[in-house]
C-alpha cells in the first residue's frame, strides 16, 4: 500500500485526471447522456501514463564537472484504441534547465495528459505537438517523451516504422561512435582493446589538459577513426585550431563544440580554418537555432531530449540539409526507447552517437541494435520496440 | 491500328522496355534460372507507364505575352504489387525551359521507367527521387510526375492520405484564390459576379497599364480579399511600392513577384517597405533557392511542377517555416491529379492558388474539391483520387 501510494504521488495524477475527471468532463461536454459511456460510436481518446525510472549506468559517467552512476528518467505510455506507443524523457542533471527534472517533467506530463484528451486523432501530429510545446518554456525532455510516444503510436497505427514513413533506406544507417571515457593510460588502453572489434569509429571527450595523451594512448592500440567532443573546453581560438590540426594528423574525423557557445565569432573562425568538420552541440537546441549556425559551424548535433522529439528533429535535418549543413544525431544516457526513436532518421545523418542504451544496465526495450558497429534498425512498426 | 501506333510512338517505349527488355535484363542479372519468372518469392517491381494528354481549357488563358486554349500534359501511372499510383506532368509552353515539353518529358520518363526497375521498394522515396533527379538537369515536370505517382502509390500502400502521413489537420486547409482574367470592365464585372458566392478570395494578374481599372472594376462588385500576381511586371521599385500602397488601401492582401527576378535588391527594398506580404514566384524554383530568398521576400510560392514534386515541396515548406518565411502553394493548369497532390500540404500554407483543375474541361479524376471556396481534402489514401 505504501509503495502504491509512493507511485501515485509522483505519477498517477495524470492517470487519475484523464481516466476519471477528464472523462467526466468530456462526457459533460460532448455526451450529455451519461449512458453513452463506452458505447460503440464513442471516439477513442489518447491516454497518457508515466512513471519515474532511474537509469542504472554500467560505468560511472564523468564529465568535466562531476561524476554520477544513475540518470533520472521518466517512461511514458500513450494508448489509443488499444494500441500503445512508448516514450521516454532522460534528464541528465547538468541539463536540468533545458530538459527538466523528474519533478518538473512529471508535473508537465500530468498537465499534458489532460490536454491530450482534447485531441481525438493522434495523426494530427503538427497540431498536437505544437500545443504541447506551447504549454511550457522548458521541460524539453517531457515534450520529447510525448513526441516519441505519439510517433510510436502513429507508426503502429500505420503499421510502418518511421524510417519507412520518412522514405529512408535502413541500409544507410551510419556506424555509431562509442565513447572511450577519460581515464589513466592503462585503463584507456584496456577499454580501447575491448572496443576495436565491436565499433568502427570511437569518440573521445577532449578539452582538458591531457587531450594529446588520451589520443596517443588510443592510437597505440588502434587506427580506427575517432570523433572528438570538446564540450566547449577550448577557450582560445588559436589553441583550438592548433589542437584541431594536431587531431587531424592523428586520424580524428570530426570535432564537436570546440569552444564556448557564447564565443560565436571564435567558433566561426575555427570552422573557417579547420581541416575537420566542426559540429555544434551546446550551441544548438532546437529548430529555431539551426539557421543561425549556418556559417558558424559545418554541422549540427541533433538530440531528441533537447529538441523536443522526432518531429522537430526531422525538421532540423531537412532545414540543415537545405542550408548545405552536415547533421549528426546524438543522445543522452537513455533506454532503447529514445535511442530507437533517434535511430529512425539516422540513415539521413553524417555521424551518429547513439550509444546511450549500451551504457545502462536496466534497459526496458529491445529496439535498434549495434551490429559490427553499425546502427541496425528493427523492422517493427513505430520506433521498432519490443518490451523486455 | 494507326492510332495505336501513334500512341506507341510517343509513349510506349517505356512500357516496352520495362515489361520486356527490362524484365529480361533483370532476370539475367538476378535470376539466372529463367524458370523463376513470376514464382512466389520474386519481389514485385515498379512499372511506369505514361501517355500525352492535352488539357482542354474551359476559357482561353492569357498572360502578358500570349494566349492559348490547351496545355500540354503527360499522365503517368506507377504500378507495384497490383497497386497503381497516379502522377502528372503539366507543361505550360512559357515554362518549357524549366518544366520540359511533351517530347522531352516522355523521353525522360522512358529512361526513368528503366531506372525505377532497379528499386524494389517504393518506400525508399529519398533514394529513388534523388536518383531520378540526378538523371537530368531539366524536365522538372517529368520528375514531379514520378514523385506524385510514387507518393500516391506509397500512400495507398500505407492506406493513408499524405496529409495524415505528414501529420496535418485537414480542417486547416485554406481558401483557394480564383483568378479573374484580365478583360474589359463589363466582362470582368460579369465574371466577378459569378465568383463572389463561390470563393472567399480572388486573384488578379497585375503588372500592366490597367491594374487600377481592373481592381476598381472588381471592387464595384465585391469587397472580397484579393491576391495579386504582378508576374515581374513592375520594373521600377518606386512605382512598385506606390502600387502596393494603393492596392493595400483597396483590400488586396498579398503580392506575388512584384518585380523581375534579376532585380533582387529592388525586390528586397519593396519587401522592406511593403505593407503587404510579398511572395516570390519566378524568383524561386526549388529547395536550393529557398534560403537565398530569406530577407528578399516574405514568402515563397511552391509549385509541384517547378520543384519536382511533393517530397521537395514538403522540404521547402519545412525550410521556409524554419527561416520564418511565409508559404503559398500554386499550380499550373492541371488535372485534379497534380492539384490534389499539392493540396495534401495545403493545411500548412498561408495562401493557396489551387484552381488549376477548375480551369480544364477534360479532368480525369475526382480528388480535392473546392467547397464554398475552401480546399477540401478527400479521405482516400495517397493523393486521394478517384478515376472518372
Amino acid at each position: 500500500m505504501t509503495t502504491r501510494r509512493g507511485f501515485l504521488k509522483t505519477a498517477a495524477i495524470a492517470a487519475l485526471s484523464t481516466s476519471v475527471i477528464g472523462k467526466a468532463l468530456a462526457l459533460s461536454n460532448e455526451h450529455p447522456n451519461l449512458f453513452n459511456v463506452g458505447h460503440l460510436g464513442e471516439k477513442p481518446k489518447m491516454k497518457l501514463t508515466f512513471f519515474p525510472y532511474e537509469l542504472q549506468l554500467r560505468h560511472v559517467f564523468t564529465v568535466a564537472t562531476y561524476s554520477r552512476s544513475t540518470t533520472p528518467d521518466v517512461q511514458v505510455e500513450l494508448t489509443y484504441d488499444g494500441i500503445t506507443g512508448y516514450g521516454e524523457a532522460s534528464m541528465p542533471p547538468y541539463l536540468a534547465n533545458e530538459l527538466g527534472t523528474i519533478d518538473s517533467v512529471c508535473a508537465f506530463l500530468a498537465r499534458a495528459a489532460i490536454e491530450l484528451e482534447k485531441f481525438n486523432d493522434p495523426f494530427m501530429l503538427e497540431d498536437i505537438l505544437a500545443h504541447i510545446d506551447s504549454m511550457d518554456e522548458g521541460n524539453a525532455a517531457g515534450k520529447a517523451a510525448i513526441d516519441i510516444a505519439l510517433h510510436d503510436l502513429v507508426g503502429k497505427l500505420m503499421n510502418q516504422p518511421w524510417y519507412r514513413i520518412w522514405g529512408l533506406d535502413p541500409a544507410k544507417t551510419p556506424d555509431t561512435t562509442f565513447t572511450i571515457g577519460i581515464d589513466t593510460p592503462d585503463v584507456v588502453r584496456e577499454k580501447t582493446k575491448e572496443c576495436v572489434d565491436l565499433y568502427n569509429i570511437l569518440k573521445v571527450k577532449v578539452g582538458r589538459d591531457n587531450d594529446k595523451e588520451m589520443i596517443e594512448t588510443i592510437r597505440s592500440v588502434t587506427d580506427l577513426p575517432i570523433a572528438v567532443d570538446a564540450n566547449q573546453g577550448w577557450k582560445d581560438r588559436q589553441y583550438a585550431i592548433d589542437m584541431i590540426h594536431w587531431l587531424h594528423e592523428h586520424g580524428i574525423v570530426m570535432v564537436e563544440q570546440p569552444m564556448p557557445k557564447e564565443q560565436i565569432d571564435d567558433i566561426a573562425w575555427v570552422t573557417e580554418n579547420s581541416p575537420l568538420p566542426i559540429f555544434a552541440d551546446e550551441s544548438i537546441q532546437r529548430l529555431r537555432d539551426v539557421s543561425s549556425m549556418k556559417g558558424v559551424v559545418h554541422g549540427i548535433n541533433i538530440k531528441l531530449m533537447k529538441c523536443t522529439g522526432m518531429r522537430e528533429a526531422w525538421k532540423m535535418v531537412t532545414t540543415a540539409r537545405s542550408l548545405g549543413m552536415k547533421v549528426m544525431v546524438g543522445c543522452m544516457t537513455e533506454t532503447s526507447c529514445a535511442c530507437s526513436a533517434a535511430a529512425q532518421f539516422s540513415p539521413a545523418v553524417d555521424f551518429a552517437d547513439l550509444d546511450g542504451n549500451l551504457l545502462i544496465a536496466n534497459d526496458r526495450f529491445e529496439g535498434m541494435t549495434v551490429v559490427k558497429g553499425k546502427i541496425t534498425l528493427s523492422d517493427r512498426p513505430g520506433i521498432g520496440l519490443r518490451k523486455l
